[in-house]
């Protein structure tokens, strides 16, 4: 997960087992534990209940787990073995709407594997291993490309806020928003980080908190209700954020509470930008309006880590996973193919 | 605490007994516990842990509890028990920094004793029996106009936003922000209310979900990240919130999430009112840069309701209690006075 090698990372094939190897980040920060997935059910389990998250990192963990289950199927006929790929496909897209990545990604694997059929199943299954494999290491690099174009926006010194977890551990390593800060600190840049908790589900307090202060930075943890007294203070120099799909406008679906800390921003005079791959970008979709957000459970936030349950049961819970910041209120996306401003994607 | 008498008054003054009598509140939802209350580290720590919270019932709290430490004193001599009844008042003062009302029943009381002791140490008891008293049902007729000044702003179908709790719990009834609710509900009009959970304390959660829905109004919940998507919505007709300590230019210390709630009003062109007695101004303090934040423990934000900690030790964690909401944000307080904009107080 870390770039000096000192952890795993978040998410990966092992090619010779033919095993999704992940993080399970619903333990963390008390405990890193690696799981190896095969079979489509714990694989779904593991993305719908967000033991791998983040939109990069589950793009990946789908192309991925979708050749291991291949790897086990017992048809030998090209055109049995694709319609099996293809309902597998199908469960792995519906674990989680929001996400553009996820649906990407299974669609290159189907297009990989439509490409090789006529060579036979064991054709079909040796160009899904590559793919996923190199699925995987173009995030990598992706990441890495996003953080070279960011870093050049920071200078020594300089603080940033950021919301949920769009780091090392919502890709294969890096991250999005936080590859930025990462590359800047391997270039000597000395960087510290306001992190919103990010409630419901406490990204920002498990996750992001976890990752950079395992990297040596310096990180202040704060609700998300104070992020406009902190920027206020004048300390923030930008902020940047992770995104979940980009509609082709340039408004962009990302984690609740993104939108808030773009007005923010808007009100301080703090630049804000949004750090994606450009396989985030859904050209598809004409505006933010048409992006399905994600409804959860009224438990995340009435019982979910708590000893007790903190609401009554006679009050409803409104818990939606995303919001949707209008292109205006962007000040440009950072992605590897450089950084670009909303209506120029 | 509520209108109909179900429910005790949040704060009291048994006069018989010479005992304060309040609800724990650090108990909530779960379990509705009365606490008596008449020793000088009891009520101290009461008001410290929030066992009683809210600017108008702390400072109730206050003026009540000073009373029953009195009734107990030994001194017979009323110099001797000014200087207990002095010292006792400044430990009390101690307890929080930011809300106006503590100090301001804290003065009420002692110039009160000082008037009544020429009298001698009975006279001086029974001064502070009834004005402890008076402040107690002082407030809620303040609390009551308050709500018939705000109601006014209502009309039959309105949803309204709020954040922590400045309702019933927040004072001895009906509360202050939520007081035009009440009233207006009283009048026959149906309300809805979205509740703000109010990191990390979850007062939103815990407190202004329970009492608003034991009174039949229609609350949902959510997470203080999803303001800005329920704004956008376009539901909510205004905002009110409570408020510790008006500056006298106007600017507005409250709990922390108000001064993002501010913004947000002015993003989405949606009115922003602060509910507060009179005796919230403090004249004596220029502006909001004046007034003194309170700062608490990480533990509230890293550990506290949660079956483990939620945050590496690794990371700091910043948690301001209030934030200072400047004048020009704010479209106008609602006081037992009337209604007054920031510039006109």
């Amino acid at each position: 997960m870390l770039r000096d090698g000192k952890l795993p990372r978040t998410v990966s094939l092992d090619t010779c087992r033919a095993e999704l190897v992940i993080i399970d980040q619903t333990l963390l920060p008390a405990e890193l534990k690696l799981l190896r997935l095969w079979d489509l059910q714990s694989i779904c389990e593991a993305i719908k209940k967000l033991r791998v998250r983040g939109a990069p990192a589950i793009g990946v963990a789908a192309a991925c787990g979708l050749y291991c289950l291949a790897a086990r199927y017992t048809e030998r006929e090209s055109g049995a073995f694709m319609k099996h790929l293809s309902d597998d496909a199908s469960a792995l897209n519906a674990t989680r709407p929001t996400a553009r990545n996820l649906s990407w990604a299974l669609e290159v694997m189907l297009r990989c594997a439509e490409a090789a059929a006529d060579g036979g199943v064991a054709s079909i299954l040796e160009a899904l291993k590559y793919k996923a494999k190199a699925i995987e290491e173009e995030d990598v690099a992706v990441c890495k490309a996003i953080g070279e174009y960011g870093e050049k926006l920071l200078k020594d010194g300089d603080c940033v806020m950021t919301v949920c977890n769009a780091g090392a551990l919502a890709a294969v390593e890096y991250g999005t928003a936080l590859a930025p800060v990462y590359v800047a600190s391997e270039k000597g840049k000395r960087l510290s980080v306001y992190s919103l908790e990010t409630r419901p589900l406490l990204q920002g307090a498990r996750l992001t908190s976890f990752e950079l202060t395992e990297n040596g930075i310096d990180t202040t943890l704060i609700c998300d209700n104070m992020a406009a007294s902190v920027l206020a203070s004048g300390k923030v120099s930008a902020i940047f954020t992770g995104c979940d799909r980009v509609a082709a406008n340039g408004d962009a679906a990302n984690k609740i509470g993104t939108y808030m800390l773009a007005i923010l921003a808007k009100h301080f005079s703090v630049p804000f930008y949004i750090c994606a791959p450009y396989s985030t970008i859904d050209f598809s979709t004409p505006t933010g309006g048409d992006i399905v957000i994600e409804q959860r459970s009224e438990d995340e936030v009435r019982s979910l880590w708590y000893e007790k349950p903190m609401v009554t049961e006679k009050a409803r819970i409104y818990n939606p996973a995303f919001d949707v910041t209008p292109a205006e209120l962007i000040t440009a996306f950072i992605t590897e193919k450089g950084i670009k401003v909303p209506d120029k994607l």
